[in-house]
């Protein structure tokens, strides 16, 4: 059986091209004992993707990245024929691999599987553990959320709100404000419009419990002058400092006094809070209390071009490559 | 009967002068009903009093500090004549308070007094507790201790080497550094004679699981590059920030990959801690196992020079007045 992949073939300097990439067709083998033939469906299209392909991803091999696709032959007992799973080597059209390698999704019928790529994946998933394991959120609690109209920070700005809290939140543009609005967050800002400082003086008049950020920089630096005694900081991305710019945060020491805690994070810090997540999210899907924006490629071939979108700010809400 | 007790007069600009201080005598009253007599023996001179003369010490009236005395008369049944009591507004020879206010320290005969002021204080409270608690420190650690020369560092560094830690501290002169080298640290860096950053680099081969810190500013952006995975730097003080020299961290997304904890804390943060640290600590004492410098001056017309001097670096270790 044939399958076609992204491979980088050139480490990009600055914003990725489309020449930066290969689509390459292999033969798979035959799956051997305790092995899967899965064909991917979905590609999740991420930003920490980017400051891979300056370090950490091969070249001329396949491209590193979460996708979830359906079992179409299994040689162990763990996996069957049309089982769901989640692999980190997703930039294929299928492939073969020893089943240890991938996880298997326990889907819901009722819910569009591209979910699972996005509010039912590592999005909501590390919106969620960010919030309650890491940030310790309660009920009631004033809950501050930077880039709240990304992939991430949109779940977390609305599981804040279905958990009883107070949430306000930072975004770029417009209609991203409108957008959040009419989530019912109760104060969003236009960083770009007005500095952070001053709008969060204004939007977070009872301080914050816990920031959820996505951010670092000038808006770690405004939230510290904001948080509360014994205030948690849930640290998610710091995208400020991503490209080199490395601005300080200059007013650390008000941890001190404040006994604030901060904590970076990844996905699997967490995995006790999967099942819990899993049975919530899905409740919360179904009742249709979450709300969420996709944006589509169709085919390998667009995978390169889905990537720059997104990295471009193109793309709205959590971008996907559809291969099924 | 009289008391003499010292006042802040003048708010200073920068280092206090002796003339920014008022010695006064004052007529105690008698206790009444729930009241005692105190009279203190020992004043605890820290650099915590410095911010609060510029915002939070009021004029003309005593200043606030740690103390300890001997109750001389008492009108509750919670206190006897004879116990020693830790009190809040420490610079003056006698006062009389009700009983809530002061706290019974429960004293070992076999320690002298003053102990209950530096080691068996805060100063040793904060550093067992910022390391257990907060630094969430186990045996075979890397242990990062700054300004391990000081009164709450040389505990920390210490108590980290007492609980089987490789430790490494950061002070400011060869004599501090000859003195660390005596506690049989595992490694000493001066910072005055190279730079933080590279001389961590040659002291951690290991990296560093929790850093005790003092400075904050380029001590903190160096342990950020040695910081182990999961590892937590538990923030004591900032003394590099403490003159509004607001020097920016630069390298806080490295908590992210690492998912490191950073925690600031005070001395009230663990209280459930005090009978284990009281047993633990009167046990390394009498042991021999636990070292101290203290600088003594001697009477409450000495208390502004004592203070002075401790923020003049004049002072070596634990500075206190003797007014008993």
């Amino acid at each position: 059986m044939q399958s076609r992949e992204v491979h980088l073939v050139r480490r990009p300097d600055g914003m990725p091209r489309p020449s930066d990439f290969e689509i390459r067709e292999v033969a798979l083998s035959e799956p051997a004992d305790g092995q899967v033939l899965v064909k991917n469906v979905y590609l999740s299209i991420d930003p920490a993707t980017r400051p891979r392909l300056t370090r950490g991803q091969e070249l001329n091999v396949v491209m590193g990245g979460f996708a979830l696709g359906r079992v179409v032959k299994s040689r162990t007992p763990n996996l069957k024929e049309g089982d769901i799973v989640r692999g980190a080597f997703g930039y294929r059209e299928a492939y073969v691999t020893d089943a240890r390698y991938v996880g298997r999704v326990d889907i819901d019928p009722k819910l569009p599987l591209a979910i699972y790529m996005s509010v039912m994946g590592g999005a909501g998933f590390v919106a969620y553990g960010g919030l309650l394991e890491i940030g310790k959120m309660k009920s009631g609690e004033q809950v501050f959320v930077s880039t709240a109209a990304g992939s991430v920070g949109s779940l977390a700005a609305q599981i804040a709100r279905l958990k009883g809290c107070t949430v306000i939140g930072s975004t770029g543009s417009d209609d991203k404000v409108a957008w959040l609005q009419s989530l019912g967050l109760d104060a969003v800002i236009n960083y770009k419009k007005e500095p952070i400082r001053e709008a969060l003086d204004k939007a977070a008049p009872k301080g914050i419990d816990v920031y959820f950020d996505n951010v670092g920089g000038d808006h770690l630096e405004a939230a510290l002058r904001k948080m509360n005694s014994l205030g948690r900081i849930a640290v998610c991305g710091m995208i400020s400092t991503y490209n080199d710019q490395q601005i300080g945060v200059r007013n650390l020491s008000l941890i001190i006094y404040g006994r604030i805690n901060i904590r970076g994070f990844v996905t699997t810090d967490f995995p006790h809070l999967l099942p819990q997540f899993n049975e919530e999210m899905t409740g919360w899907l179904r009742d249709g209390k979450i709300k969420y924006q996709e944006t589509y490629f169709d085919g390998i071939d667009n995978a390169p071009a889905a990537l720059i979108g997104m990295l471009n700010g193109e793309n709205t809400g959590k971008t996907l490559v559809r291969l099924g």
